[in-house]
């Protein structure tokens, strides 16, 4: 295997859309979601984000990443007028659709007809849910921050309500999102499924892991 | 498909582990990384995380979530000592070691001999790369925010050199994770391969993406 090292240097001096692969690639697998938000006109809005990120469970806090320049900002702007969103995972019948809500589309279009994805609406908050997401969520606006390092920022909301089938949920409170069929992303364009490698126990100092499925 | 509504109320009832194993699911697939950091004195220490996460390309930010509280408070203590720090991903064949670097040594003790990792050192920073990783990168520490909604950490770092295998590199930019074996994690336990489904053309509002891989 030939490794290549690439410095910081040769990361600045890349074309940008190369870089921005790159980078995007860099960190790993990421989450695969669509944010429904909706404003207080009653228009609502559907973007894919492969930023969304565990922030704590108690308070029960999920954070995504929101870049104000990108076609990402009216999830931004809806959030900040209504207080609320939706995170719905993507699945494998639906991830070209997830994908093409990242088109610059017009504010007065939805996503939702843009890209043929059903609105359903929860019970405590006025964002809208994706249908056809097998384990979907809803938030409260909880915390923002801007990261001064770079102007992106970091969205944080406390969930108030789950749905998700029964089958995902397993005996000690995980929940098997591959069960649901939810996929990963990788770079700026990649969809990929899962397959489960096993379970572990609880790591201790004295004992190796052992597999429990 | 039964499909359950669980409130934040539920969340708040649920035992501790069961609700940091739900919360942890429920954002859905994530990162799978090694963190390497070391001391002033030489000592070197290596935790897994699952919450590193793209911050920006340009400059080149990588962050992550860290827990003051929990065993990965070395991590943050070399971190802070050292300013620099390797993330190095973790694939098929190490991840029942990967696991067992989360239990909860003494910080005399090194996790990569208790687990059988292989320190590798770089030509930019003194922090401990894994030899059995293939995409590996080092950062100088850029930016520390704490969550004052949770007292997490957001640690946010700029990447000052990468090492992967040729191979992985593709044409436009991006890194083909799943070609260097890199996995992904959900929940606090599972670990899972990946399996393409598609590369997508870039979304524009009057087409439809259309599968290039």
């Amino acid at each position: 295997m030939n490794t290549t090292h690439i410095t910081n240097e040769d990361i600045l001096k890349m074309e940008s859309h190369a870089r921005a692969a790159f980078m995007n690639s860099l960190s790993g697998f990421k989450s695969a979601s669509l944010i429904g938000s909706i404003d207080r006109a009653g228009n609502t809005n559907l973007a894919i984000f492969s930023s969304v990120i565990h922030i704590g469970s108690n308070p029960a806090l999920i954070g995504f990443i929101n870049r104000p320049d990108s076609t990402s900002r009216h999830t931004l702007e809806n959030i900040l007028d209504t207080n609320c969103y939706t995170i719905n995972h993507i699945n494998e019948a639906i991830y070209m659709k997830a994908h093409q809500t990242s088109a610059r589309y017009p504010k007065e279009v939805s996503e939702f007809d843009a890209t043929d994805l059903t609105v359903e609406f929860g019970s405590r908050i006025s964002a809208p849910y994706v249908k056809e997401s097998n384990i979907k969520y809803g938030l409260e606006l909880a915390e923002k921050l801007e990261l001064k390092i770079n102007g992106t920022m970091l969205i944080i909301g406390r969930v108030v309500e789950v749905f998700m089938p029964e089958y995902c949920l397993m005996p000690l409170g995980g929940i098997d999102v591959e069960k649901a069929e939810t996929i990963t992303i990788s770079g700026l364009d990649s969809y990929h499924k899962t397959s489960l490698l096993s379970r572990l126990t609880y790591a201790k100092q004295d004992t190796l892991p052992e597999k429990f499925i």
